[in-house]
């Protein structure tokens, strides 16, 4: 029996240790991703992001919690930290969460935190989610801290992406990106029992109006204008909606499921479920090239190569686009 | 006369031009690159990173201003925002600023915003700054929002790196993060005037006792212990400084600037100066290296090829590290 079929029949022990193999990139890891392939495509994949501060990792937890209790379905956590090249938060973040989740076995947790470059971060987090996927998670929470383009890439992964923001962050200017909103489904203001939620709204409604022009114009003037007509019919262009929580006591929890649910079923009416598992497959493909050419690149040089040619940039005598040059195309020649 | 010369020669039109060259990264801004490349090398590098909302533009605008009033020294800014796709927020930011910096030719502020790939933001930062640098900027100020793995990858290109933490941001577990501390030089609480700063400096010394075990140990015994030695003199150890500032009123910023020099000598005295310039430039070359090698495959790929292969993806025939060997094997053969 492969690992891969002993995941598939429901061993938790092979489950763990394939989700260990697949993190460390190991060719074991690599031979059962494959086998479990065909085994994928059935989860529904959210993706969560917002600033350290807004409570994100209470509101994953809640939402779990959601999912188990009220939907019984099964539900796997990967919670991402680029930002860290240790463990320890993850580890003190999922203590906090065991407290609510542990002792269900449908419920599973990996932290992951960055223990090399991004690339092999976002790699081992798809490699890790395809596992969950082919194991039978229904629903798959896929948790980055911070706002920067690693939660970009990894937001890419995903079907649905949530986007939390909390009040008395949003007083910055460059508090509330654009950029973010850009990935965003859906807005949960979290912590909404603070001061300040009105004007977090009012940023965010602001900003998404700037977003989304088209469709703002739309519901403004309640007709169809030719020449700003977007490509579908008004029904099936999805704004996404603001929404307020309190994840310390569950508050507005119920009301984001209901907004995720009704996103898969906007995915999936419009079509744009296929298109997303297109773009979701080619972003998974594109972090694995990247690697692989890195790899081989750096096996392509001579020993001391990378070195001697950083020492004659160091010395100025040959620029960073000369360097590029004179390594690639040795390695054309030697090809 | 070349484009590259006219900027030595203090052009300040062909100062803009070549900036506006290398950021779209033309055939005409690489050839000036490596004409102005045997130039730089002066100019002493400082990165600027921290979350959103704890004023970093303000404190780097300050930093500015104090360097051109009480030591004269010419400033180059390069603003880097990589969460947003659109420069509507960095230009905002730039007006701000103008109101205190405008005026003076001897400032000089380049707003960059992600206009594609993270890499390609990150190869024009490395681009702009050696203009800046060989122009005859004396300081650099590469300030990039947020603090994800392009915040790292960018605080890469400079000698002396801030951290920038604010209080109230600091009440969540992951609001001060490792990882981000083990890029700081040097640490600055700004909004010092807020409440619940000792509450963020008492979790950033705990912090960064974790972070450098090895010199705390050395600090509270005050003695030389043999197992932990480090491997240079107590001296020549660097231990990050944590500052307070308010950025609003100028307070702090002249201890600041006293911090930064003292580590640009701490760098030249311990030799580290030397080192630091050759895993600068190592992390260029590594930035051009990557955009190369995903340049070339996707020219060495026949037309509609990498779609076929995420087609047969989706319908689940082919697995993602299928596809890579589908994609790089047939390169190899091509080439």
């Amino acid at each position: 029996m492969t690992l891969a079929s002993s995941v598939l029949s429901g061993d938790r022990y092979s489950f763990a240790r394939l989700l260990t193999q697949v993190e460390n990139n190991s060719a074991e890891g690599r031979r059962a991703l494959t086998e479990l392939f065909p085994h994928t495509g059935n989860a529904h994949l959210i993706g969560v992001t917002g600033a350290p501060g807004t409570g994100k990792s209470s509101l994953v937890n809640q939402l779990a919690l959601h999912y188990r209790k009220s939907e019984g379905r099964r539900v796997g956590i990967v919670a991402v930290d680029p930002s860290s090249p240790f463990s320890g938060g993850a580890v003190l973040g999922d203590r906090v969460r065991m407290r609510d989740l542990s002792g269900d076995p449908h419920v599973f947790i990996r932290s992951m935190a960055s223990r090399g470059s991004l690339g092999g971060l976002a790699q081992a987090t798809a490699g890790v989610v395809q596992v969950f996927d082919a194991a039978g998670f229904d629903v798959i929470l896929i948790e980055t801290v911070g706002a920067g383009q690693a939660e970009v890439d990894i937001a890419r992964l995903a079907h649905t992406t949530l986007v939390v923001e909390a009040p008395g962050l949003g007083d910055d200017i460059q508090a509330i990106k654009a950029g973010i909103l850009e990935i965003a489904d859906i807005l949960v203001i979290n912590k909404a029992d603070r001061p300040g939620v009105e004007n977090t709204e009012r940023a965010l409604k602001s900003t998404l109006e700037l977003a989304h022009p088209m469709q703002h114009i739309f519901r403004h003037h309640g007709q169809y204008a030719p020449v700003t007509l977007p490509q579908k019919a008004d029904a099936e262009v999805w704004i996404p909606p603001i929404l307020r929580s309190i994840s310390t006591d569950g508050t507005g929890i119920a009301e984001l499921a209901t907004a995720i649910a009704r996103h898969a079923e906007y995915l999936r009416s419009s079509g744009d479920w296929v298109a997303r598992e297109r773009s979701r497959l080619e972003a998974e493909l594109d972090i694995l090239i990247r690697a692989a050419l890195v790899r081989r690149f750096h096996e392509s040089l001579a020993p001391g190569e990378f070195e001697r040619v950083i020492d004659r940039m160091v010395n100025r005598e040959l620029s960073p686009w000369e360097a590029v040059s004179a390594l690639m195309d040795r390695k054309a020649e030697s090809a």
